[in-house]
């Protein structure tokens, strides 16, 4: 029974050949503080899956009234060999058989069978990345070593993914449950007991070793590089992508960044403007020629317009190498289970040819057309209408102070902003709801996509919600000056409070709140150690964190022409971002489940879909600047064809983002030919099969 | 020596199962003229392929200089098994081993192997269609007979692979040429031969029988649908794609036809433009303020541009259940042989292993980007250039005319118009060559590509050439009724012009001057008929047929708002197109090579972007509509503002259609089921035979 907290011993080791599952007491010395009969490792089937030293993975945190012997029976299932229904793991009940957790971890076999489900590509002895194959594991390298073969957050993730694949075989009463929560055949087990209060969580354990040494490669020293090998490692590769994502961008806004300060530098009418928008004066149009006819202006419009699209096709390329790197190049989502979630008839999977719940595409297409395209319509509209009453109220309420001018009316004059604050927060949060039952509605068959719609949905609102008024500004009012006044604080002071809510809030409250209820000594269980990570608060998900990136990239895609600082200001904000994101993750929050991914899924497009959106809005920007139309005056155009000018360039300029976004290939040529091997060679290997049983 | 002509007896029959080479004289009676030792059909070397009958299926016509010696060692080379260099199919001499003429056919294996090396997909014994494996020939339905298994295209497609493909194995001398003429190591045969003068013509023959019946379903009757199947079966897919898709197209024309003729009906203001672009006086603006709101322009506008995605993506899905159905869906040009032009260093592909040139594909990029992009966009200035001039000129003449008002005036008025045609066509023919010589320069290694990126080159200059002058006048001289007059006169002029030039003049030519050359009689030997055949002209491909399906989709979708009657011109165009079409290829031109294809190329592209290119254009000339101008004159909408409206109104719309065309897929749901089973099955098989060598 000491097996559970083993791993902290000799971390990072190798579980090596001694074959033995009974407790070893004599080893490490660090033992539970009450064994008992109940509380070791359960057996496991397959004698190449014994191994000395097993790592706990997973915790499962049960109910408080769950009665020992739904433990029991939990236990079992875990425990169980697949093909009885179980999910094949190693279960460890903690201090003993009443305790109300459940410590998991997987044998070399469940790993490597799921590793192969998931479609995970691994180092084969040739060098090259290819799938892995459970059956030629022996060919592929550290095969025989689960903590160098699989990464610590796919054997993590592998667990939760057993785990919630559990269905029953057979109508079932749980024992210890009442008759009410009979499981009928084909039910999801990890499901049900959840909504029964069975399971309460089911979270990765921290490994302190490793999460130290990460810790310190990666935020405390003054390092420029990130360990983005490590964070895969440890975290996964939906974490590793942001990190990777965050890294590029911030490298790649140092040009930016240079330009706009040699502008701010050298233009003087742009430094007058720098000036007048943090004095809060209203610029006067400096009227002596002297200028250079290209304005510092146009220069940043038309350079932000071009970095944009080769940012973006650059970190595509680098995407994919990290993807093929990391083993996720070729993930077989589509052919593994559905997520729990998923319903539909039962049948065969004309792909797999498993039995599986069967939903029709064109049934998913439909609802997303009929009702979830013109519920989030409305809720953008929902969003315009608010500020529209909001800018009514204002004017109303502007009258009546200069009408009365009282106290009263002074007062009266935040009413409309305290509104549209709680009515903005109020929408936002009824949308994320309506948005997550309407995922769950679309039916998503695969845990991605149903991630990604979600995002989605999410994200348009999101983003509406944070570049309404600075649009409103931009294209209704049409007034510059008061834009860039907007844009100034809003990059200075809600990068500064964003880092203060996410940071510093969550520290102070983790170390004079909670920490004082999670005193942790040496001498502690582990598994009180275990426990202890749950009074962490859950992380919140990487939402947060690609959004304010997202906003940055908008403030300084769609706006920086009018604030040349902008990419200076993100250059700082996002040195300080990496080191604090990284913080934050490993400290202040459970370890997430990361599953495997390949890319940043719609992220990518969101930013996409921005850059191309900053090319009208800097057409736009162009056209309202105070040179350009002085300009236009002098050479004699109407307003007309001066717009018409812009209409036509803003055309081409997306024309010519188009073609550059399509020359520049998304993948490495190296890359390109591997993947072009891995289909010849699964090709010819499929001539050959299917000649297999002819031939035999 | 009978076989070169046996085919004609039972065409269509089965080359069953008795196996002899040797002439039989005995059988149909129709002999060749001078029987002789060295005309027969060479021998086979592998006892399956043994056949009584061989189907004649390519004509070589050499040089008149070409000695019997080099014909005897052409024959040979034909001949000779794949590994001793040679191109294993069968080759007859016709006549005699002096005459002029090669028949080439190819036994069994040869068929089988290349059509694995396409990666034809054919019917497997499940009834699914599935990539051809040559190995596993036996599970594949009719593979044991050819004339069923493979259509009569791919079988001389695969005669036409296998001749391109022959590569010297060592330095050699042909017989009967000259020592200037030596072959060098992995010189290819064919090309050399052809640049030396021995091979003069190498092209698929007809099969009068066959040809007979697809004639008689496909435009001899009023039959509404065209047996697509058999022009896939005897022309191949790249003809029958063109056809499909005329075809889909003729009859999506239906819908907007119909609303034309509504709009052209029930609206007055229509009707009135309709009689005034005809009759060619000027417009004069209603203002008696009865007419509907929306006018039949504005409904006109918005149909179809909705009308151009909803096509475009049909015909995507209905174009991959095509190449499905077709066997195409699947096809391995990448992981074949490349083209015989494609140069580069010898290497091993590291994809299929093989020695082959290599030529890195970033050297391609940088050509196409520096050098070919350049100059394509160098033509499109000249031809700016000359209608910039043309209109110069003519504007000069007319003050000259106005001046002097003799008759060497008004015959100087032609000039600006003649001096414009001989430029564009002089620009028209230089720039052919000089597209050709560029995507030669850019050294593509598969045909497609090739084919690709020399279509896009001609299609970009072609179309500029044809829209030019509209444009022109829609966005510059903004003139709504000298558009409708133009449009309408090249509607029903320039469509009748290119139906006589396209088939009546062909015709002609063909039935008063070549057909008295090539008198055929019953009793002509089989070699005369073939030799026949080439006398008639070459088929000059598809690209004429397709770019004037490109522009009368332009005519409609960029400017039918002003024009309503546009689709119903087409609709009636458009049925005589197809049988005028059917027509040609079958009759007037010799048989095309046709290499499988699986979908329209680049011709997909062009009409998806002429889609987009829509909506700016109906944007600008609804805004241009004399009503909605006025009804913002009521409306106290500054210009400017209504261009803003519009500006916002097209942004909105591209947006629109950005989301239909992603909402849509591009492939119906069972195709991409049948593709991901193909996928997962080759997945399996790759693991599955990697773990071959270990176990057995």
């Amino acid at each position: 029974m000491s097996k559970a907290g083993a791993d902290e011993g000799g971390a990072g080791g190798c579980g090596d050949s001694a074959k033995q599952l009974e407790a070893k007491d004599e080893k490490g010395g660090k033992l539970l503080s009450k064994p008992s009969a109940g509380s070791s490792w359960t057996k496991v089937s397959c004698p190449c899956c014994f191994s000395e030293r097993v790592e706990p993975l997973v915790l499962v945190k049960l109910g408080g009234k769950v009665g020992p012997e739904t433990k029991r029976w939990l236990i079992k299932v875990i425990g169980a060999p697949q093909k009885d229904g179980g999910a094949a793991l190693l279960a460890h009940p903690g201090e003993d058989a009443s305790g109300d957790i459940i410590v998991v971890s997987a044998p070399r076999c469940t790993l490597l069978r799921a590793a192969e489900e998931l479609g995970l590509c691994k180092t084969y002895r040739s060098g090259d990345m290819e799938a892995f194959s459970y059956n030629d594991r022996d060919n592929f390298k550290d095969s025989d070593n689960m903590e160098v073969f699989l990464t610590l957050a796919e054997r993590q993730y592998i667990v939760k993914y057993e785990l919630d694949g559990l269905r029953v075989q057979r109508d079932l009463r749980i024992p210890g449950l009442p008759e009410s929560r009979m499981l009928q055949k084909r039910d999801n087990i990890w499901q049900k007991l959840s909504s029964a209060g069975v399971v309460v969580d089911t979270f990765p354990l921290h490994n302190r070793k490793k999460l130290k040494d990460l810790g310190e490669a990666w935020y405390s020293g003054n390092q420029l590089a990130q360990p983005l090998d490590s964070v895969n490692d440890y975290f996964g590769s939906a974490v590793a992508f942001y990190f990777s994502f965050l890294d590029f961008y911030t490298w790649s806004l140092l040009t930016p960044a240079i330009l706009g300060l040699a502008i701010s530098y050298f233009s003087g009418e742009v430094k007058k403007e720098m000036v007048d928008s943090v004095s809060g004066s209203k610029v006067i149009i400096n009227d002596d020629d002297s200028g250079p006819m290209i304005s510092g202006h146009m220069l940043q419009a038309m350079f932000s317009m071009i970095w944009s699209t080769v940012f973006m096709e650059l970190w595509k390329r680098r995407s994919s190498s990290l993807s093929y790197r990391w083993g996720t190049m070729n993930l077989a989502e589509r052919f593994a289970e559905p997520r729990p979630n998923f319903y539909g008839d039962l049948g065969v999977n004309p792909v797999t040819g498993r039995v599986e719940p069967l939903f029709p595409e064109w049934k998913r297409d439909l609802r997303m057309v009929l009702v979830s395209v013109p519920v989030v319509g409305l809720f953008l509209g929902l969003v315009v209408l608010g500020m529209m009453c909001f800018y009514w109220g204002e004017a109303q309420v502007k009258q009546l102070h200069k009408d009365w001018n009282s106290l009263l009316s002074q007062a009266l004059l935040y009413i409309p902003s305290v509104l549209h604050i709680v009515y903005t927060n109020m929408l936002g949060n009824v949308y994320r709801n309506v948005a997550q039952s309407l995922t769950e509605y679309e039916n998503h068959r695969e845990e991605s996509a149903f991630e990604n719609h979600l995002t989605a949905k999410i994200l348009v609102f999101t983003f509406f919600n944070n570049f309404a008024v600075l649009f409103h500004i931009a294209f209704f009012k049409q007034d510059v000056p008061l834009l860039r006044k907007r844009l100034a604080s809003l990059l200075i002071v809600s990068q500064l409070v964003n880092q203060v809510t996410e940071v510093v809030i969550p520290f102070l409250v983790d170390r004079f709140i909670s920490a004082p209820h999670r005193t942790e000594s040496e001498d502690d269980p582990k598994e009180d150690k275990f426990r202890n990570q749950r009074t962490l608060p859950v992380f919140p998900g990487l939402f947060a964190e690609y959004i304010e990136l997202l906003v940055q990239f908008g403030y300084l895609s769609l706006f920086s022409c009018v604030y040349p600082l902008t990419a200076v200001l993100l250059l700082i904000n996002n040195i300080t971002e990496i080191r604090s994101d990284a913080y934050k993750i490993c400290n202040l929050f459970r370890k997430p489940f990361s599953p495997p991914v390949a890319n940043m899924g719609v992220w990518q497009v969101a930013f996409e879909v921005l850059s191309f959106v900053s090319v009208i809005s800097n057409c736009w920007l162009l056209l309202l600047s105070p040179r350009l139309q002085e300009l236009c005056r002098e050479g004699g155009l109407s307003s007309t064809n001066v717009l018409l000018l812009a209409v036509f360039g803003e055309h081409v300029l997306i024309l010519i983002k188009f073609i550059m976004a399509a020359l520049i290939p998304d993948e490495p040529d190296w890359i390109r030919k591997k993947r072009d091997q891995m289909e010849y060679t699964s090709m010819q290997a499929l001539k050959e099969q299917k000649l297999q049983p002819e031939v035999s």
